[in-house]
């Protein structure tokens, strides 16, 4: 038997890539299952995108690249930040990553020794602590309600921050509330954080998906914190596998180092795919998908309160819904399991961000079209009159 | 500032990545480059690769895929060994990565606590050791020369076997001396690793990639080793970005749960491309390929021995020769240096791949055309007849 490193006992699976497994298992049976578990886009990736990617393997783009990422997309970002929020980012600084999930090693491994803790919001992403005890760290999941907008704030960060705390990681918006940090709370997040000597990073991969408002960037207020950011979300690129990272000046080399050692080179095809998703047709058709997730929350989230779901405050981003279940059930894995298996419709329980009453809390994903959330809406109306 | 973990100090650049950076610099400037360097084919990717790439493209192949690798290919990769080595692998058993860098990454973060040590071959592939630093492991760099075919022996192995050793990392054929270990060698070094307690780890990416023997698979001997391949050598797909590990039964499940939260899904458009890599037309394109590297081997092998470089063996596999370059020089890495600056040719010193007489040693890649392969000898012919 092969003897496994300390670290896995605290590592989860990520749950709700299992609740999609065994969805897709049903529907290898025959079943009709509606789709409200997975945090990615429906639409297939925008056209100029896929023809991008096609002419890229035509033409032959299929070697390595740089550890950091082409450098036109690279500028390509750079550029982006100065069209979407007025800031000058030295392309230098922008770090291609096979996903967000490349951008959270880097900066983990980067960031986190052995002992080390960073704060996070509890419910948030799943993998987020994982990524720090792959290294030793641990996440301090600190309880955050609707009277929080669910979101890690300033006061809270004093109150936790500990001896061997380096930091907050944050997103904005968030998974799985789809909460927004205003300017002046980023801000006072970001002054606390440096006071203890931290670093913040701040997850804004769901930027470009709001609703109503603008989401700020942590780049707004500071050159020295983190931005994880992805094609995966806004973008739609999710299979494609491409992220990116803004990181302070001082330590682009520690990151390339890590960069060229962990992943050699990301897709190049994929990188030369990507410099089409900055044109202005591409970016019509995301904003017209924006606009559809926009609708989708506006029809859910009455219809979920009104079968007695509590969400409490309205999210103005992401593609999420986070909604107290309290009164169906006291066991959200229980209840997601039995949807999916008895009714067809997939959800993610509560327990895959955290633990603060997780177990009363569900996550609805708006990433199936308007038929199908109507459809979801009938069945959990069903089930919901019978046991209530 | 930043406090940047402690890991990163013993993480050093990729430095072939480095030369290529360099050498790209050069060429943006209107040199004309030699590329000798690259651990990568400088074939483009077959044609039918590329085309079932296009085609899942257009068929919309653009989503998240399952986090071990999509069912077809992981079968189709089991059903490989059978064609090759006569084996039945489990497909469960066979998780698709980003790249053999992914792979790593993942039996790095299932074996190694703080303080384990590997033993690895001195010269070797850089990045393993810091995919052991990564999680406060370390290699213990076994040096290894001509007379032991530059491959980590048995007798080695329980020489250097510690209490701290959980197991042993060797590549075959390897980088950068294209030795293979035969099967009675790996027989032995795996009982040796099993009997110690530890895991015997075996980097086979440049299977498939060998003159005249055919390079046995660490899987013919026991089901209980962990195997890292690739698509990037053999396959010719470095940039696609895509790999495997084929591991015990045992720790597949703790595999996938690390794969779930670090990778979510690979290049799922990419997977499917690399489908058309196990179709006999596409097998056939490789073969050819393959009798072409045999022939630069063959051309350039001669050729640098003439130049008063020694190779003492033939090495039978990958694409490279490992040239003792000590009638040279005592500082290869500037030796390899003036050469690309002053004379276009751009090598691997030897000191990206170890400590053991590595200022003495230079890596040749034969990853470009014969009219190429002749410049170069006759731009080195010109500078070691002035030097020598």
């Amino acid at each position: 038997m092969v003897k496994v490193a300390q670290r896995l006992s605290g590592i989860e699976p990520f749950r709700v890539v299992e609740v999609l497994k065994r969805a897709r298992e049903l529907e290898a049976q025959g079943r009709d299952i509606i789709h409200m578990e997975a945090g990615e886009p429906d639409f297939t990736t925008a056209q100029p995108i896929v023809e991008a990617g096609r002419r890229a393997l035509a033409a032959g783009a299929t070697h390595y690249s740089q550890a950091a990422g082409i450098p036109e997309l690279r500028q390509a970002i750079a550029t982006f930040y100065k069209q979407r929020h007025g800031l000058n980012i030295n392309p230098e600084r922008v770090l291609v990553t096979p996903g967000a999930s490349g951008a959270l090693l880097l900066v983990a491994a980067l960031l986190i020794d052995a002992g080390d803790t960073m704060l996070l919001a509890d419910p948030g992403y799943p993998c987020n602590r994982h990524f720090l005890r792959l290294f030793g760290g641990d996440a301090q999941l600190l309880p955050v309600g609707p009277e929080q907008r669910y979101q890690l704030t300033a006061a809270i960060a004093e109150q936790h921050w500990q001896s061997h705390t380096v930091g907050a990681l944050v997103g904005s918006p968030a998974n799985p509330t789809g909460e927004i940090l205003t300017f002046e709370q980023l801000r006072d997040l970001y002054m606390l954080v440096r006071q203890r000597g931290g670093a913040l990073v701040v997850d804004e991969i769901y930027h470009g998906l709001t609703y109503g408002v603008a989401a700020p960037s942590i780049l707004e207020i500071s050159d020295d914190a983190f931005v994880i950011n992805s094609f995966s979300k806004f973008f739609g690129m999710t299979g494609w596998r491409l992220g990116w990272l803004v990181a302070p000046e001082s330590v682009v080399p520690e990151l390339e180092k890590l960069a060229q050692n962990l992943f050699i080179s990301m897709s190049t095809m994929g990188q030369y795919a990507a410099l089409a998703a900055f044109e202005p047709a591409t970016l019509e058709i995301l904003e017209q998908r924006r606009e559809i997730f926009a609708q989708r929350r506006d029809f859910l989230l009455p219809e979920l309160r009104r079968l007695g779901f509590v969400i409490p405050n309205t999210p103005a981003g992401a593609f999420y819904l986070y909604a107290d279940a309290s009164r169906f059930t006291d066991n959200s894995r229980e209840f997601c399991l039995n949807l999916l298996e008895q009714h067809g419709v997939a959800l993610t329980p509560g327990a895959d961000f955290g633990n603060y009453r997780a177990n009363e809390h569900i996550r609805f994903a708006f990433t199936t079209g308007m038929p199908q959330l109507e459809q979801a809406v009938e069945r959990l109306q069903k089930v919901l009159a019978v046991g209530g």
